[in-house]
């Protein structure tokens, strides 16, 4: 699939009809979709309705969007009008249908693009891994031997094997950062509140986001701006306005602060993490050592938050669905839900005075880098792994140095990092509440600067020319 | 004591001495102010010394401020330079001595005010009696066998009294509104955020507030005026200016629409509260009923908040100190501390819920109003009474209509109604966040109306001729 903007003007132009585009990859999502395990639902009526209303609108001569006829998918647990939001598990298959579309897809669908499948992840989004109990593991593009990682595990391999051009996923502890590591792709965790998250299945309502996946940071910046906009019907989304990328990421004026997370996050990864951050860190001039403040009580209070919030959304189902849950998922969340009062408390009350250290590292600095997984992916099935030298569980440790930063509602933009022949890893860079303007411009240049940083799609999945 | 605006404009025109009304006030708090075991502690150097610095700066010429020479007493859980904060305990006796004043103090005294001492309370401002374990029970100077109502009882018993002109409480679930009501002065509960609780001990972080008691509409406003102001110290405080009431209450343009609210609000009370509301509404015109969204579950669900949240706050006391507490206080802490993560995020989901609903009310509505308690002050010692025919517990039923409101952080001036022999009872006038303007206007042309809204010294505390 090409890139967005490729597409969307070869369609508003007339030169390409989108339900050509539209049906390329309703072919690529049942085909190496479904061999990656990465597909939940193929939605092929609906993507051709919505293709030919965009090609409708092109040959009456009105604007079809700036995105029109691009192709997407979401994970499966934003709501699409009349199917079943799933979340992973197999408990919501019994649940009503959705009555309208989630506010994102909306919002996509009105600048032109068409939605074409939902996919796989952990269950109610409770993972790093998608080795889903119900549904299976979904596969690595670059290495169908190993995990995708989670809990937009579907969204982000079907982007990277180049099945679509663009994905929408959620991150609360790394859900869009972790895959879009794993995968080689760029992935957005935005500001707390930025999007609206309407329409899609919650797991943390404090800390939870939705978050863009795609191959280039010109698409990226693309769907991010397409997605802006106040909506009511989501109670934590701030009013703000966004222009900054409008020019799809371009580096603009005036030079920015970039300095590296030390201590935590320089420890406890592989060479692989280490080398990127490196990489990354060199070519933006960044010297500067900074220190997150007490990143080991974040993390560990941001896991008393999540398994808190979740035990009480899943708390009726936990009495009386107990068996269908997914077992390494139920388990935390049944011990969320008979934590005392007082440690939930007591986390956030950790989190108000870390959060207030850490706006301060922003007075001198635009955009902090870590990496975003402490190594590239591990095999399907793997349950230790070693980092720094110790033998850790795998699922819970893909997300230490993820979790401690969304925890504060930063915005986190993953930059991927190749390396001919091997699996690919991810760099975060960090930014201040609502600065997600500096990501996309720090992330531009690497991509214009180094190929390391310009996702590659695995042979086997290009297009067989004809 | 005189009005502030009397005794202000005296001092400032050197007609009267500050230290002259400063001394007058220490005897106040001294003889009949221990009597009525109102007084924590009489601040005797400190006062003497601030009221000379505003005598010397009118006899220099320079500005003494709008609250010149007015002295006041807060409630004992304000931090006081050189003092241990009680907050109504015996264990914070230990404590270090505050580094500095409030910022509520620090306010007040930049503009004139005299702080001449501390006021009793319930333990940890966790009650709505002021019969304290350790320090005994406040007496209501209109009976000195009633109690004064809690937990800010003896900021409210002095000025009921006429021993000083205002004092400062805070209100979490109704400890402003429970003893203005009581006492028969007025009382306001600002909206959440509003005015800054740097070094006041709190109780329930996502409900407290400090307010200010006074015997005139005007003395209010002109004690909320002194205490607006951005403190970066507090973090919960909103950011937001204010001027309607700087004509300290008078009545402006336009017209206000009022409404009662009616069900769970016009039932469990005695007569005194029926008539004390239709009075108001009868003299306001106000002929809508209102219904509010679920009462009983927004009292629950504010149940559940204050119980966790103080339970996290007295953690490490209750492990450390538990035979120390006042019993009545401690076991509801206790059952805090234990309960399920759940119950708290379950009220907070409630509260958000019927936060949105209450909201709606104000579109066509400006100020509402309900009663304040549903009785007047019950006996010192009386464990049950009477409300509406049934027999409940006096310590937690005194607050049943004023929980539901400050759950929502609303904004709301307590009215006292008074009648020739018989002990007063409050009103609320209940307004939309950051609507405190509109609740002056109201309070304004009540007290203009009648007389039975101007709050009367009973005679024992009049000062004797000479």
């Amino acid at each position: 699939m090409d890139s967005i903007s490729t597409i969307s003007s070869r369609v508003r132009l007339g030169q390409l009809s989108a339900r050509s585009v539209v049906e390329e990859a309703l072919a690529q999502m049942s085909g190496p979709g479904r061999q990656l395990n990465a597909v939940t639902a193929v939605l092929s009526e609906r993507a051709l309705l919505q293709a030919d209303a965009v090609d409708q609108a092109v040959s009456q001569g009105r604007d079809p969007g700036p995105l029109a006829g691009v192709p997407f998918g979401v994970k499966d647990l934003f709501d699409v009008e009349g199917l079943a939001t799933l979340a992973g598990s197999k408990i919501q298959a019994d649940s009503p249908v959705a009555p309208k579309d989630a506010t994102a897809i909306r919002l996509l669908e009105s600048a032109g693009a068409v939605l074409c499948g939902t996919q796989r992840m952990d269950e109610y989004a409770y993972g790093f891994t998608t080795e889903n109990a119900h549904y299976g593991a979904t596969r690595n593009p670059h290495d169908r031997e190993r995990i995708a990682g989670g809990s937009s595990g579907g969204a982000a391999a079907c982007v990277a094997a180049g099945l679509l051009p663009f994905s929408l996923g959620t991150d609360t502890n790394g859900s869009v950062r972790v895959p879009s590591s794993l995968c080689g792709i760029y992935g957005l965790k935005p500001t707390y509140g930025r999007l609206s998250r309407a329409g899609a299945f919650l797991f943390v309502g404090s800390i939870d986001c939705i978050g863009p996946f795609a191959r280039s940071v010109e698409d990226l910046a693309l769907v991010f701006e397409a997605m802006q906009g106040k909506d009511a019907e989501d109670p934590v989304q701030s009013d703000c306005s966004f222009s900054a990328v409008s020019n799809g990421g371009k580096v603009e004026e005036g030079v920015l602060r970039v300095g590296m997370l030390d201590g935590y996050f320089s420890e406890m990864q592989e060479p692989e993490a280490s080398e990127a951050v490196a990489a990354v860190a060199s070519l933006l001039g960044a010297k500067d050592k900074v220190s997150f403040p007490d990143p080991v009580a974040a993390r560990s209070a941001a896991f008393v938050v999540s398994a808190c919030e979740g035990g009480r959304l899943h708390k009726e189902r936990l009495s009386t669905r107990f068996e269908d849950f997914d077992p390494a998922v139920r388990n935390r969340l049944a011990a969320g839900l008979c934590a005392p009062s007082s440690w939930y408390l007591q986390a956030q009350v950790t989190r108000k005075k870390l959060q207030r250290e850490l706006l301060g590292l922003f007075e001198t600095h635009d955009v902090l880098i870590a990496p975003a997984t402490p190594l590239s992916a591990p095999k399907i099935g793997q349950t230790e792994m070693s980092i720094g030298g110790k033998i850790v569980p795998t699922r819970p440790n893909m997300g230490i140095f993820t979790q401690p930063i969304s925890f504060f509602g930063l915005p986190v933009l993953t930059v991927p990092y190749l390396r001919k022949g091997q699996m690919p890893i991810g760099v975060q860079l960090i930014g201040r509440p609502f600065g997600e303007e500096n990501l996309f411009r720090v992330a531009r240049s690497l991509e214009a600067a180094s190929e390391a940083f310009r996702p590659q799609i695995p042979e086997t999945f290009k297009p067989k020319k004809s």
